[in-house]
């Protein structure tokens, strides 16, 4: 399948190199290519520039957020929380329109420090916001409440028996992020419904912070017991 | 241990039954005792007066606020979000004065209809503003989390094999609540850390009540998975 992810930080990275692997051709986009390209020097958390990470995976493409959206059937937001909106309009509703969006993002807002709080929550939604502005789409929002690593890789974290939620109007592109789900080894997918369920998963990320400072570790995920 | 429980709901009657029967002293409190054993007829929920109730809890007191928050060594806030402040003031600051007082409410807002959203949230935690007025008193939020019947028995959901979190300022508080939560059945405790950490476990609700949607019951619960 040919996937367009929008985004090159790790969340973009990961999930590239994981569909890659699948057998999907896929494209990731940024703002500005020359300018992802031109940065030699490793990120804030010491991971390396994307450009090193591109020499290791020839196979994905680099374009413009608009160039990722045109070539994927299937297309990921994996852009931080407060940009997606930019480069949903930079990709250009008429990339998304008619397409599977799944959104991984989360409406982080770190101007008041640490730990973070979200821009929008409770009564909406960042993938509600984007579902509104973006009405061909088909946003489902996933994977939102997991680190990377986990996200590609269930099965590395307690043998896999934990859960990821999906939240989205359209109950075929609901199926279709499930299949993508399956394929990265994901067993316990729980659908929750419509988009407007997607407050909730957002909202997961306060405790997911204060789990991350209690067990002094990213790798944890919920697993709905039941 | 002398337990003063706030709320005469399905929560205070779970918890009372539960210490009953572990051989703690009990006092349930509501805001006007008379008016309480006065209903005879079940709730919206279907559930039995809390008169028919407390007949089949002989042992369990009943009374004002204050004289249940007067006779616990260990106090509980069972009533709903909407309502505890104004509980905790009937109480008296001076009957919560340093107590541990386990706080299990939700800011659940039902005004605006279903699903409920939040009337405290992201920056700030019903919990917070219970320690913020009664600074005296020793807040611990948890068992908010789960339905009542998960509460008090743990095992009886997927083998006891998930998460209650716990979050207060003072350690040795948090340190009183896990050994109530241990007796109770509960094997993994996560201490979150301070009662600013409140904040996540209360805006776990929304994801909650999706999944209770999602899966036709109430009795799931979240295990972190590490």
């Amino acid at each position: 399948m040919r996937i367009g992810i929008l985004g090159t930080g790790i969340v973009g990275q990961t999930l590239a190199e994981a569909l890659d692997t699948g057998g999907h051709e896929v494209v990731v986009g940024t703002r500005d290519p020359a300018a992802t390209l031109a940065k030699t020097e490793p990120d804030m958390y010491g991971r390396p520039a994307f450009r090193v990470w591109q020499e290791a995976h020839p196979d994905v493409g680099l374009g413009a957020f608009s160039e990722a959206a045109a070539h994927g059937e299937f297309l990921i937001n994996a852009t931080n929380g407060a940009a997606s909106l930019d480069a949903l309009r930079a990709a250009g509703e008429e990339n998304l329109a008619g397409k599977v969006l799944l959104d991984t993002a989360n409406p982080l807002d770190f101007s008041k420090g640490m730990p973070p709080s979200l821009f929008v929550c409770n009564t909406d939604s960042l993938a509600e916001r984007i579902q509104a502005e973006f009405p061909g789409a088909r946003v489902v929002k996933s994977l939102n409440t997991m680190t990377a690593s986990v996200m590609v890789d269930p099965r590395g974290l307690g043998d896999g028996d934990h859960t990821v939620f999906v939240s989205g109007n359209d109950a075929e592109a609901r199926g279709s992020v499930k299949e993508l789900l399956r394929e990265l080894g994901w067993t316990d997918i729980l659908d929750l419904g419509d988009v407007s369920t997607a407050r909730g998963a957002e909202m997961v990320l306060p405790i997911w912070v204060s789990i991350m400072g209690a067990l002094g570790s990213p790798r944890s995920n919920i697993k709905i017991v039941r």
